[in-house]
């Protein structure tokens, strides 16, 4: 029999991390009878009086939020880090390795209001949050036990988001978190060998054979990896090779911004509703070494699979043995490409 | 400050895989205004008409199921891997690696008791429940084509499981799994250097140490491993050092049975709930080598963290960063071994 991706069992690698992933195409056909998540499609107010990201609001902690007119970024009430420098334990035996990690978690709102989320913005206010991780990269990086700043949004409440005002988190810290210092030794030893970025020699390639494009502007492109894991996970890779957030131009980031914007429309669009996924920014260390390894992209890995209520579980065989997927990157990058640019909600 | 395992935010090293995660012992704290799973603790007919598990029922494809009194294995109707031999297509690039899969995969239904679950069988149904695996492992993995064989359990909706009917399931495949692999990569570098088994050194210091031991028998011992992700997960360890089931004598495999029996029921007695996770057994690979390196062990990994709705969710910072936790596995693993060995529904 000859191969067929949309129909054979398959493993496929990923360069980043070095890892295999399962693709069993030919299982999308079974039918489910599990759980349904609830879809999220409520009507929200511009301005919410309990909420705590709202602008002028209470929080728990009993700090008033500014009264922001755009971007507003503060210390996370809850951090899982704190900036305490913690003597360290004795290690006594190499099974039994601990050390303390220090660190600063930020929350950022995106906008005041608090019936959007960011497909709903514009361009020009997704930039200003576009400008405000750059600064807080900045910020972050410069404290000299930060060596890594972790930007990231979890959407929807099946993706353990709590409030469903327009937010994201930043996490920073001393050590460089595992899947980062995975990816950071796969995009190095790629530059060694080739002197080359990795994440610009595989994007060269995927826009020639195209069946992975989702969309692309005059400085991004978003793709559906060829190592994808979750149902419509995709990646934004910046055309020119460069490292973290604070090397881009004016109008990169308003082509960042752009490409945000316009994936996640397509996001809200493929099963018209407000769609959930966790996004991360990749991008080099804030540990003062040059990183020529370092091409910046995000990571977009979204839960539902077949419906607004039918999510991929992520769970026995996923945990215990490799990451899975039931449909081809191919089928799923074909599906987002045809989708239109005009939110469901404005057609 | 002196560090405390309670309070300070650390990092601990998973020596099996060979990664760090994340603890946060002082979040445990945070409110939580997020999703509530709905608590599974309907009461279920032993049987049920419309269940395509429940003996002499038919299943989708037509297949009727025996009239089974104890252990029933099937071939998946749904199968992820498929036996056919396909012909790998060019590799073109690293960066484009890809090739085809065959493979096994079988359901495995506990009881014909449509109402129980692990925890509610008796210790002598659960041992003929370890003596199936046992002789599947050796079934499968007399395939030529078969070089690992994963066996595992989805228990509970919030683990993807679409049926409550007692079933587990077994996927058996030519390549070996990412996480074997690396499982395997640590346990063999770690007898190759001390001429021991990884497990077995470490259990001893953990059977000194007591602090995260939950219970044990003759012949095995459940723990929080020192490095645990999920808030509740434990490892049954073998005491003797064997690589597989079928290295089992009668006496270890009923005392296997009697460690899943009395840790299923503390699980369900945290919360009172029937208690959702996903288990699997790590043994040796059937790739006719030998594995001197290998020591059997099973993971269970719950998704619960601090009542029988309110999960731990593995979103942003987890899916781009690495592994968190919000509570200590010491102070998990004296919650677990404090609970009663009696089911609460039988009290
Ligand atoms: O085969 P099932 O029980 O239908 O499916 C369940 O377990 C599989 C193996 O962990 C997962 O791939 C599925 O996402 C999950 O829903
Ligand atoms: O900080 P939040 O939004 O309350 O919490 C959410 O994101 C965190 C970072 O990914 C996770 O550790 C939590 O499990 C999740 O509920």
């Amino acid at each position: 029999m000859q191969f067929d991706n949309n129909e054979h069992p398959h493993r496929r690698y990923n360069p980043l991390i070095g890892e295999w992933i399962l693709v069993s195409p030919h299982r999308a056909k079974r039918p489910w009878q599990g759980q349904k998540e609830s879809a999220n499609n409520e009507e929200r107010p511009h301005y919410d009086p309990t909420c705590y990201l709202c602008a002028g609001n209470l929080r728990s902690d009993g700090t008033r939020n500014d009264d922001y007119k755009d971007v507003f970024v503060f210390d996370n009430d809850f951090p899982s880090l704190l900036k305490d420098d913690v003597v360290a334990p004795e290690n006594t035996s190499p099974l039994f390795q601990l050390k303390p990690e220090r660190g600063i978690n930020r929350v950022i709102c995106f906008s005041p209001r608090h019936d959007l989320t960011l497909p709903e913005m514009e361009v020009g206010d997704i930039k200003k949050v576009v400008d405000v991780w750059k600064a807080q990269y900045i910020d972050l990086g410069s404290n000299d036990f930060i060596n890594h700043v972790q930007i990231f949004e979890n959407k929807g409440a099946v993706m353990g988001c709590s409030n469903p005002h327009p937010h994201g988190q930043i996490w920073s810290q001393s050590s460089l978190p595992t899947n980062v210092e995975k990816t950071q030794a796969n995009l190095k030893k790629y530059y060694e060998a080739n002197g080359r970025s990795l994440l610009a020699d595989y994007l060269a390639e995927e826009l020639e054979r195209k069946e992975r494009i989702v969309l692309e502007n005059e400085h991004f492109v978003v793709l559906v990896p060829f190592w994808a894991v979750w149902p419509f996970e995709t990646l934004i890779i910046s055309k020119r090779h460069f490292g973290n957030l604070t090397q881009m131009t004016e109008e990169e980031s308003l082509a960042f911004a752009d490409a945000i914007r316009r994936l996640t429309i397509k996001y809200d669009n493929l099963f018209e509703t407000s769609f959930p996924y966790s996004s991360g920014i990749h991008q080099s260390p804030t540990d003062g070494e040059d990183h020529p390894e370092w091409h910046m992209h995000m990571h977009f890995y979204p839960p539902l699979l077949r419906s607004a209520s039918v999510k991929k579980f992520m769970v026995g065989y996923e945990l215990m043995a490799e990451a899975q997927r039931d449909i081809s990157p191919e089928k799923s990058a074909a599906m987002l490409r045809e989708l239109s640019e005009t939110h469901y909600k404005h057609r």
